[in-house]
């Protein structure tokens, strides 16, 4: 069972994700378990500040060292484990599925959340492994980046997903973004679903989902079509497709 | 005052992250108000079924386009707006700060979180006006997605950071990564805060940070310096890292 560890002044925004859906039943089959620290509470000072000035001058508060190392360090042996310590911060590597699928490897992950300004540089140059960003857009805290990977190493732990969804192929496994889907009703207000769908031929259906699969990618993310091995085939598609526009 | 409706089948997993730190403050101050809808209660088929098999075949189900039309109508009916449509799903465009400023400007917000396989493309095509990912991995539903470009978009809005945290440079905005900070004490474990920092001397501190700053952006996300206009300074400084490294 994987242990995960949350550092961060605000444990109750964990709740609702983690008691909801996929996460909750992966906790139910002990596929994880989970714990949030305060590290408020870890502070040695007589007001309880997790936060300072900082050197130099500047806006904004940063994150003090001592609370932080000494909540680690009490995990690590109340565990006994090296885990890998994970600060969510926008300087960070950006995340990816590689990085996820790597993280889903591991027995014991520690998550530092932070808030304000910043980190003491030294809590990312000594404690922290890893250094992770969503994405290049601004969050009021670390809180949510972390949901975010959790969420996505989780369902990534063997028996995390039912049968029906594992089942599924991932968005960028295949390194392209998926062909369009449809259900019932043919016609929704007007609205039909295509011919080649409804044909009961399932080569056909399979070359119309790789093609709009591909002129997808192109359209929307040409970027992931650098590292993307090409076949012949579908470089015929992509340069018809092109010619057509 | 920002409206924020949320379709979703686990309306419950909002709580914690809603009522809790700056959007709970945001929230109370009427900077923006929201409201989770449950789409499964649209549903007019017998078993309140919200997905169905994919045409053409293959695993997982589908989103049907029936719940989530007629949910959608019924609020721009009830709010008197013409809203934008924010569908949270891989294929979209990979959400960036840019898009977080023009959704700022927006009063009525509808997000649409999904689950399962995907969406029936007709919801796509016909209800959306936007599609967003907040980064290229998987993740078992929209919602997290969701709470990631709220709260990045509420923290925008007039008033709802307080002044300490309005003052702050934003990572993104300068387009690079942020320079290390450091606090109190000057020792700690060891490991000793930079003289320049302590030296009081602001100017070398300004050009310390700013070298900091341009040699963690070089480093960690040299994507990021191909839109940076660096100036002659700036690309001296580069050369000199480069030729010391």
């Amino acid at each position: 069972m994987m242990q995960i560890d949350i550092l961060t002044l605000f444990p109750e925004m964990f709740e609702g994700v983690f008691h909801s859906s996929i996460l909750k039943k992966a906790r139910e089959a002990n596929t994880f378990q989970y714990e949030t620290i305060n590290f408020r509470e870890y502070t040695t000072n007589k007001h309880n500040k997790v936060d300072d000035y900082p050197y130099g001058g500047g806006a904004g508060m940063v994150l003090s060292p001592q609370p932080l190392f000494d909540a680690v360090e009490d995990l690590q042996k109340k565990r006994h484990t090296t885990p890998r310590v994970v600060l969510m911060c926008p300087q960070g590597e950006r995340y990816t599925q590689t990085k996820a699928e790597e993280l889903a490897k591991e027995d014991h992950l520690i998550f530092i959340c932070g808030h304000y300004e910043g980190y003491d540089e030294r809590i990312r140059t000594h404690l922290a492994t890893d250094e992770i960003s969503i994405g290049d857009y601004v969050l009021t805290g670390g809180e949510l980046g972390a949901m975010v990977v959790i969420d996505s190493v989780v369902r990534l732990l063997p028996d995390a997903l039912g049968n029906e969804e594992s089942a599924q192929k991932d968005s960028f496994s295949t390194g392209l973004l998926e062909h369009p889907h449809y259900t019932r009703p043919r016609e929704f207000r007007g609205l039909s679903v295509p011919d080649v769908i409804l044909s009961g031929n399932h080569q056909k259906i399979e070359e119309w989902r790789r093609k709009e699969s591909l002129k997808r990618t192109y359209q929307r993310r040409p970027d992931l079509l650098e590292s993307y091995p090409l076949t012949a085939e579908e470089k015929k598609w992509l340069e018809w497709d092109k010619n057509k526009d």
